[in-house]
């Protein structure tokens, strides 16, 4: 069976943006603030959007299962207060579990979290309980800097993460570490903010002792890792002069990669040095 | 003849480092601050950290000539302000010049340059004219992040950086494209930093059309890029996307790589990719 582990809702129905940008509108003018119940996205349209999109190319491609969460770029945690990020999460988690119920042999959710800069990530346990138990989620998506590209929370090794670490612990949920759009004129959503934080989050796992607090922890760094397989030696020696156990001992029993990375040469590399 | 662009002055004398650290004493404490004069490096100290490190390993591996600045990790642009940077660039820059002096068949200096946050370049251009005229210096580093990882500057494509490209047309000069120490928690120097800077300098360039005003400007991005050719394809459809020329056309007589990939799978992953 393959699994693709990086599935996002990428082609969700336009009305879900339409009401976004009038949740956002509201945090200005809050007499434009969208009621939950304004958003209205039928099982039809959502069938649609997906047997059009993921669903004929996971059949093209010949991928069995899709692990699927809302739209990465779409998250934009540095939008609002904890209130808009916990509305906004909500109804991209539903989402997300309505189309794994209109096709349960293809999509299985991810949740989202409810982040917001400066926001203690405790407040996230209860939308990330619900996805579980809920909504059937097998993983989360923890995106290491709310901020943006400001990068104003700490290092995820910090004990500022441990209460979402004990809830991941608790159900075994891995958590694809991802950022979302940049607000950061220096960074590129795509092209430079998601790969530095790919490094960023690995380099933060190697410098600490993160994985001995919590055994079991797994983390997915996508887009195959950002820059860490190509400088795999660059990672050995710093693992080497921090005094630290070889990479593979120390960290790959929880930190795994995804294979987004796409070209050729990229993905021999990942397969080459990532055994 | 082979060409090392990528050297730092990372054995200099200990005398610089206890003169650097009295110097941040005294932003704190003007009764601390030391003279320039007070920093005495002879000759023959000189003659012997290059001799004993670089100069050794360069024969050792065959290298014939190194492009020599000052240690990237030691620039910290964040600390201190102007007037700050501006010495310690002076007494850096002077450094490599000294040692270009003693083994002038290997040793070429490079300038790095009295950036300071919220300053704006064109006040780098004075110690930029003395390494060119009095030190012979080919090429400088220029931080695209003085702050030191909350880049907080403008993007290298942004006219705020335009005084430095017109003095880098004038003299023919190149710039390798290298922050300093990250004093941002999030983010490794080495290990985060540093490759994430080249990977953003790179989709900076990217975005823009820098390259259409300067048609001859050069820049060097160091660590082989960071995560640019493991990512080629990535850059490529993001280009695509953007409506740009074909990454070759649209870059690379513009931006150079080094070979700063420390194992064999990355340099063959470059040399594959980029040609």
């Amino acid at each position: 069976m393959i699994i693709d582990c990086h599935g996002h809702y990428t082609t969700a129905p336009k009305a879900l943006e339409i009401w976004r940008n009038q949740q956002i509108a509201g945090i200005k003018d809050p007499s434009l603030s969208p009621k939950v119940a304004d958003l209205k996205i039928s099982d039809d349209e959502l069938r649609e959007s997906i047997e059009t999109n993921q669903l004929r190319l996971m059949h093209e491609r010949g991928s069995d299962l899709t692990l699927f969460s809302p739209r990465a770029s779409f998250m934009a945690h540095h939008i609002g207060d904890f209130n808009v990020s916990s509305t906004w999460a909500a109804i991209c988690n539903e989402l997300c579990y309505r189309v794994s119920q209109l096709f349960p042999n293809s999509f299985v959710p991810v949740a989202m979290l409810p982040q917001s800069p400066g926001v203690l990530p405790s407040t996230c346990i209860p939308e990330l309980e619900k996805c579980v138990k809920d909504y059937g989620a097998v993983g989360i998506n923890l995106n290491p800097d709310p901020s943006g590209g400001h990068w104003t929370a700490p290092p995820l090794s910090d004990r500022h993460w441990y209460p979402i670490y004990e809830k991941m612990v608790e159900h075994d949920l891995p958590a694809m570490i991802h950022v979302s759009t940049s607000c950061n004129a220096c960074f590129h959503t795509t092209g430079a903010h998601y790969l530095n934080a790919d490094t960023t989050a690995f380099m933060q796992c190697l410098t600490s002792d993160l994985f001995k607090d919590f055994p079991t922890l797994k983390f997915l760094i996508p887009h195959g890792g950002g820059a860490v397989p190509y400088h795999w030696g660059r990672f050995r020696g710093l693992a080497q002069e921090l005094k630290k156990p070889l990479l593979q001992e120390h960290l790959l029993s929880n930190i795994f990669f995804d294979t987004c990375v796409y070209h050729q040469p990229g993905i021999d590399l990942l397969n080459t040095v990532i055994r």
